[in-house]
């Protein structure tokens, strides 16, 4: 039997950080992370491979960040966790024993298995397997219209990818827009005029009824009776957790079929920790279960396990998810954070919301000059800023993560007015017209002229 | 007589910001922006119209600004303040009467009078005076060797823009290095070392003792008894408050001759506010008087005013300069905020700093990407971010934001660990690597291993 102090399953971006922050937290301690890929993709990186990058080899983790830490890496798949005994076993029959374990199993493609035709030849799901999106992508090269299913992130980068290449593609999305649940219908309708003019088909408001063809597809069938050509049907429809094995090994899940965790990202057996896709996860603001995934978060709640592993601290806990999101397409980047005001609405919030369009540098008559709109959402009676979205140039990602610590500090419209920031020409918008601190002028405004 | 109810004396960034913020507070007072010059430059693009822009005419700020929000321009020349009567005179007689005034006069190019040669014909300061600038890059078109006295920010800025008109360009600077207030030794010697393979000269720790030549400039005489031939000098030694006519007026001024004010921007007279350059500045963090002079923290001190000029708000306050800088070198981003390592101990802080360099995009493969160090400064005994300092992309600009926001927040090092962010492929670095919170674990890991 092998033996180790600190197990982790799963080598993508939360099992990454959860053994570096615990190796170098308890540096006396053995930290193993064992995983069944022989490579790793970086998650977020996966749309790119179907365009930009030129291959999946570019867009491999290296296993340096491990190693170079001093964690173990071990390849194989957990098939078995005995919760009593602390072992772990592999299909391949190794056990290993732990202290302390850490699940992070990350998350599957959703299908439909009502959904007709979703087994024939040249119908794909995005899965963060590199073997099966090389084996997709090589496919690909030979075919030209290609129909996605779904347009979420994942859906609408994969569709911008395949524009670049040449291909003839149509995003379907069951929802009144594109990017619907992340933006309010009018940042995601500047989505789809952006990505209609980069040459992507978008039809909204429909479902896909069959997915056509023989033994290849031929194409999708809506409900209206529309039928579109396919060469490829990608499927892009979400993602569930993945936990099997910790249902197995019963290890409690909650209705959404993530891992239940505490604040310190702790299940009930408190030697065992769950962290990234395969966590359960609250809204930062409402509370509620939540189902966005996202790396960036996944490493966050990888931080606070890492640290608590054997001795909890009181002021790292993880918060609830906060839904950060940056996209672009081409030099235009899309960014949300917190609740949209359809969201917010929802939730029953009596809110104001502001916003302003500038240029993201200043003057506006330099060159590579972008226009940038942000809109802010905050509650009337306390103020608080329960979210922002953002539509601007490449500093859009780094902007984005400025409203969300506004957010995540809890500040109120009254001091975010008296925010103090830098601007310079070539880098920002302009200081006297800083859309950040202008939608939040719009929203006072309109809060004083009630 | 003529009457208005706020009156703003000077119509730059803190002067504009200052009327649209008082007219959109108080909708029925009559607002009025009084100032000097026909036009007005955008005060941090003037470094750009000796390069990039190609002429001031593309850097005027638009006065639709102020008339759209239904703010009175006037032309004029403020030459006495009647603070008993309430009443401003300008050059041409004209009398204004007012309610509230805020004076926003600015600052003025600091010259030694003792360095001999500063009359010569070609010797230059850098004026916010659109004819003086005019009359200056109409000169330098003509010249080649050019001499810049300072390497502050606009010094820099302005060396680079010239380089790229081709010009032979060398830098004096009395420090140890250039942009040496604002960043720590190893970050102002990257910007050293890209400004040089940009081909600009620069000499460091010396001081100039005379501009040399006869009617016109030849060149100048460096402390160590060294030349440098040159076309044109541009001195470029910083700036100080533009207060006669508050002094002329019995308004108080402190040591460092700016007007003194509370954290309403009220001076001892409450009906006479001051913002911008020309007020009283103290440093966020030392709470020391502060000299550091920036069109985004005067925007916020305008805000402040313009909020609070009949009805005080006890938390629309100023709350300190927290000094976030910022410029960019062809594709490359320096940005500063608070305190650097240097200022922090020189303060007797007792600090822990750490610092990451990663990628500003992941994966690294994609093409466009570039370095990214951050360095963060904490207290020990309080764990509080005092400072933050970033080489990297053009998201630079924002990032820093990002940084001075957690620094106005007195966010600790345990609640900067847990922080959550968005990131994006084209847009950030990876999650697992993103510096901002690697830079922080390298300070805790530093804690704890003490």
């Amino acid at each position: 039997m092998e033996k180790t102090d600190v197990l982790i399953i799963g080598g993508s971006a939360a099992g990454i950080v959860a053994a570096v922050t615990a190796k170098s937290r308890y540096v006396d301690k053995k930290v193993t992370v064992i995983r069944k890929e022989e490579k790793v993709l970086v998650p977020c990186g996966i749309p790119y491979v179907f365009g930009s990058l030129e291959s999946s080899n570019k867009n491999v983790i290296p296993d340096a960040m491990l190693v170079n830490a001093g964690v173990e890496l071990k390849i194989g798949e957990v098939v078995f966790i005995d919760k009593e005994n602390k072992i772990c076993k592999t299909s391949n029959d190794i056990e290993i024993s732990f202290e302390k374990l850490i699940l992070a199993t990350g998350s599957l493609p959703v299908i439909s298995k009502q959904l007709k035709g979703i087994t024939l030849d040249n119908v794909f799901t995005v899965q963060k397997d590199k073997e099966y999106l090389d084996k997709m992508t090589s496919k690909l090269k030979d075919y030209k219209k290609i129909v996605i299913v779904g347009g979420g992130f994942i859906g609408v980068e994969i569709a911008d990818e395949l524009q670049k290449r040449g291909k003839d593609v149509t995003i379907i999305e069951i929802l009144p827009n594109i990017l619907g649940l992340a933006f309010d219908k009018e940042i995601a309708s500047r989505a789809e005029d952006l990505l209609k003019s980069r040459n992507v088909k978008i039809k909204t408001s429909i479902a896909v009824k069959e997915i056509l063809g023989d033994k290849k597809t031929t194409g999708v069938l809506l409900d209206n009776g529309e039928e579109f050509e396919a060469d490829v049907v990608i499927l892009s429809m979400g993602y569930k957790p993945n936990t099997d094995l910790a249902q197995k090994a019963e290890i409690e899940v909650n209705k959404l079929g993530s891992i239940k965790v505490d604040e310190y990202m702790r299940t009930y057996d408190t030697d065992i920790f769950a962290v990234g896709d395969c966590a359960e996860k609250r809204d930062f603001i409402t509370r509620k279960l939540s189902k966005v995934m996202l790396a960036s978060t996944a490493c966050s709640e990888a931080r606070v396990a890492g640290m608590n592993l054997y001795n909890l601290s009181s002021v790292k806990t993880f918060s609830g998810t906060i839904s950060i999101f940056a996209t672009a397409f081409g030099q235009t980047g899309f960014a949300t954070a917190g609740l949209t005001e359809t969201l917010a609405l929802e939730e029953g919030f009596d809110i104001v919301c502001g916003s302003f369009e500038g240029m993201d540098r200043h003057p506006g008559s330099l060159s590579n000059t972008q226009k940038q709109f942000v809109k802010l959402i905050v509650s009337r009676e306390s103020g608080i800023l329960l979210g922002g979205e953002v539509v601007g140039g490449l500093g859009t990602g780094e902007l984005i993560n400025f409203i969300g610590l506004a957010i995540q500090n809890k500040m109120t419209i009254n001091s975010i007015i008296g925010i103090q920031i830098g601007t310079h020409p070539l880098l920002t918008a302009s200081p006297p017209a800083y859309p950040f601190i202008k939608a939040a002028e719009d929203i006072i405004k309109k809060i004083n002229n009630k």
